[in-house]
């Protein structure tokens, strides 16, 4: 299979390693980064064939071959990716992409795909380290992960771009791009308002000694929580930028949660906040298992 | 030096082990402990060299030279334990607690403890693991970890207790009870409540099919976010019903940083709220460094 791998970053990079190594005879890997080192750090470790920041440098016939394009820039740019390769490829190729939003990406690539006879079928592999770019790609990234593919009215793509995810271990969940965005919005995009909502809060302390025994004295639980909050600010923006309806329901469902816990506290009903924190002990096994 | 532990439980355990361990020849250690299984093993980790249910079978000329008790029971039990003991030590004789809030017990400590010619120096050792109970104690729990000590009008008293908890390895931090009680509910106790309200708001999720894949696409972003949420409900409770003043205070803080997130969102302010991520993101390193 003919496989194009569009941003050669730690999720282009690390998909372009398992694709090659498990199946180096079947298995072609092009790919375009817009940065012409990148593309010589891709082929030297063996996460593509060949690279290039220009597409019309990728032989003919690989292009012509090509079964599957998958788009592994940030979000911001995965439709303009698609607009600009779509009239360069075969028709018939099925695209697909990585990003952590459905609902903003799949509606206008699928009608640009259209245009040229080709497919679009969203995914969204969730796996990743703390690091970026080439050289943190890594083999088995995306073992055990889940992986969500949103169904299409052409079930052979969906099933190509299911193998494809498979064949790098991951395990498949079928939705649409709402349900998807809800359930990210939730899980994902929301911790991390929260969790920077903790860090911020204690900026507003104005007495000096107390905020300065507060950064002495913080450990395990405030570095948990405060984690996600404490990431790229501009991965942050995106998510909240391309996912705003799901994440702000989920930040509204939030707010009315903690206000109970506050309410709880402010009329002491401990027995019942007792009660509360041993629903959530409970129900937070059900995510971690 | 002759150190008694009330309530032998992962702290005092651990206590015990290190006082023993570093100067088996200096320290003398007796235990007591509501569970005479837990009495039992104390003395077969080398916890402490004796231990008993009942403070009348500790031998007299123990009782007569101590010099320091550290209470590791409950928050809830500190004072009613010092209560029932003070009467039962010689005058001069400092009691130190573990609780994780201290303006709700060191005025009424100090007063039982005044009544018998006695101290009390208020202490909140900040160590532990995700275990409970005897068994659990190790040796270095309390390496390089924090320590607050409330200075008293008794430099010498408080001198010793700072002396004590250095021997086992801690930094110490001397501020009043408020200082320490606002501190810790911004870094330990309000992220429990902030943690647990986010695991409540997934549940409230009424779509089944978005709940299921939420709880099958949840990483790590949400494990750490709702870790200390998911943790001892009474703990939870008892945090809160010790230090309600501070932790409502921490958790008004925390709605008002909430909702200027939310704000931003809904008013697509996107470069703001990348600014405010890039802020918390950089504030986060002063805390874990």
């Amino acid at each position: 299979m003919n496989i194009g791998i569009v941003g050669l970053g730690l999720i282009g990079g690390s998909l372009g390693l398992d694709l090659l190594a498990s199946s180096p005879d079947r298995n072609y890997v092009w790919g375009i980064s817009r940065n012409i080192n990148t593309c010589k750090q891709a082929e030297a470790i063996a996460a593509v064939n060949i690279a290039s920041t220009d597409i019309a440098e990728i032989p003919d016939q690989v292009i012509e071959q090509t079964d599957i394009v998958v788009v592994c820039t940030p979000i911001a740019t995965i439709v303009p990716t698609i607009r600009s390769l779509a009239p360069k490829l075969p028709a018939n190729v099925i695209f697909t992409d990585v990003g952590s939003v459905k609902s903003a990406i799949v509606k206008p690539a699928a009608e640009i795909c259209q245009q040229f006879g080709q497919i679009f079928i969203g995914s969204h592999p969730m796996a990743g380290t703390a690091f970026q770019g080439i050289l943190a790609a890594e083999r088995n990234l995306f073992q055990n992960r889940p992986c969500v593919v949103v169904p299409d009215a052409d079930p052979v793509a969906v099933a190509k771009v299911r193998s494809l995810w498979q064949s790098v271990g991951m395990n498949i969940y079928e939705c649409s791009p709402e349900e998807h965005d809800q359930a990210v919005a939730m899980i994902s995009h929301a911790p991390v308002m929260i969790s920077a909502s903790l860090i911020a809060a204690c900026g507003q302390q104005r007495d000096f000694k107390v905020l300065q025994l507060a950064q002495n004295l913080a450990s395990s639980g405030f570095r948990d929580t405060s984690r996600v909050g404490g990431g790229n600010p501009e991965l942050g923006r995106l998510m909240a930028e391309y996912n705003q309806k799901a994440l702000l329901g989920s930040l509204q469902a939030y707010q009315k949660s903690l206000q109970q816990v506050i309410a709880l506290i402010e009329t002491e009903q401990w027995q019942e906040l007792e009660t509360f924190l041993a629903t959530t002990q409970r129900d937070r096994e059900i995510y971690m298992s």
